[in-house]
């Protein structure tokens, strides 16, 4: 059997990953959901056609998007994930002990479901006590929250579909408001190298919103050029002066105190998205 | 018209390209040469299936191949390529002002005739005064020198075909000893997502010919997973502990002297690969 599955990243480019088993295909409420065995990445999610997550690489997503604000805020108790339905950045955030309470915010019940199912390395500490998983729209969660949360992130997919609303500006001021007082907020914000202008837009964005605002950098081999973003919004920290970082036991294999130096260092054509 | 070109970047992943023009195809005496024009990153250069530059992401490898280990040496003023026979090193090269001489050493010589054919933003500098090609073998090459050189890149394909010995621990101490006393050696060591055995076993080498061993990273669109691998070895001079970086006037979009810094910091997923 020869088997592939292909994501069109851009309309110019297509990674194909070979296929040893398609596990399970449905259309939900809100998106396509497929779940694929790959030869190079083991078991792999893909919403709409665009590859979300795989076991063999999601470590470091799930690592970079939960652990520099983690890290950066001194003493995070509450947080909220808005999106993330695979359950990754939970298992991250719940590695903290300071961390009393994540809600997974996710408006498909059928990712967390299919990912309770197929992807148990990813989802597995959805079922840990700490862990709330609330099946609704992520805007309409925070507009309903006030000075609540110490760290929200956005781990959406592509700004397309379902994910439009986690883009804007309106968001971004719901979730300050959302935020205590030394609050930080964290969203993937796509390929310095293929999302240039989305990159610059969503920064000036955050920036209007929060008196800190940073963008950092990690690679990821299943995601459109291997570059990914993040931004980060914060009210009181800055990231990139993050002093204590205790990662042992974490078992992290893409964060360290170094890396997330070196994730805010940003090459002349990322920094001129931002100016 | 829906045409692709399709590199196999591991027996189970594949990487395409939406082509706008095929410009040339031909065997040389040691590889197939392909030139494309595609609509995400303009012409692309291709050997034996495999995309060695294209005009859009070419910048990031060539700046990061050589600025990091010129900008280590205090005055580098002859300098050597073995590979690279698209002049894009050599172009970076001679962007540094102490530099005398740039030997470009490719064994192929239409890869030369066609980079100045169908790449003039890259090749161009081949035409400059101090840049002097050898068409010949570069392991030959390296072992007729003896305490010639301030800086060797290796600039080499993938380690199949006619680059397997430029992978190799007898090649590395013939490098050692073209090079003069605070000389330093810089080569292409692939993907640490796809080829760990690979960065192990020749940083392990390099390391036991030279008395300096680093590895650093980039990320590069076009090549497997995104991130790749350089290896230094250094007589005198630690790459990391480099001091006075002036990238005035050079035009660099994605080397720094903060990029430098950071790009030796590796997650422990890579840091690992050299215990």
């Amino acid at each position: 059997m020869d088997l592939w599955i292909t994501e069109y990243q851009t309309k110019n480019q297509k990674i194909s990953c070979r296929v040893k088993e398609t596990l399970h295909i449905e259309k939900s409420k809100y998106q396509e959901i497929v779940l694929v065995d790959t030869d190079e990445y083991g078991r792999m999610l893909l919403l709409d056609g665009a590859i979300q997550t795989t076991v063999k690489d999601e470590f470091v997503y799930h690592e970079m998007i939960s652990h520099v604000p983690l890290f950066t805020h001194p003493n995070p108790k509450k947080v909220a994930v808005i999106g993330g339905g695979d359950g990754g950045t939970i298992r991250e955030i719940l590695k903290h002990k300071s961390v009393d309470k994540a809600f997974l915010v996710e408006i498909d019940q059928r990712v967390v479901e299919l990912s309770k199912s197929f992807l148990p390395e990813i989802s597995a500490a959805l079922g840990d006590e700490r862990a709330k998983v609330c099946i609704e729209d992520g805007i309409e969660f925070v507009k309903n929250q006030k000075n609540e949360f110490d760290v929200i992130m956005v781990d959406s997919t592509d700004p397309v579909g379902p994910a439009v609303g986690l883009f804007a500006k309106d968001f971004y001021r719901s979730i300050h408001d959302a935020l205590g007082e030394d609050g930080i907020f964290v969203a993937q914000t796509e390929s310095p190298f293929f999302n240039k202008e989305l990159i610059s837009s969503v920064f000036r964005d955050i920036k209007s919103v929060f008196p800190i605002a940073r963008l950092y950098l990690c690679f990821v081999p299943t995601y459109p050029g291997g570059l990914w973003s993040f931004t980060i919004g914060s009210k009181k920290y800055d990231p990139m002066d993050v002093q204590e970082v205790i990662t042992d036991g974490m078992g992290c294999k893409y964060y360290s105190r170094e890396v997330h130096k070196a994730a805010f260092v940003l090459p002349p054509f990322v920094k001129e998205l931002l100016e």
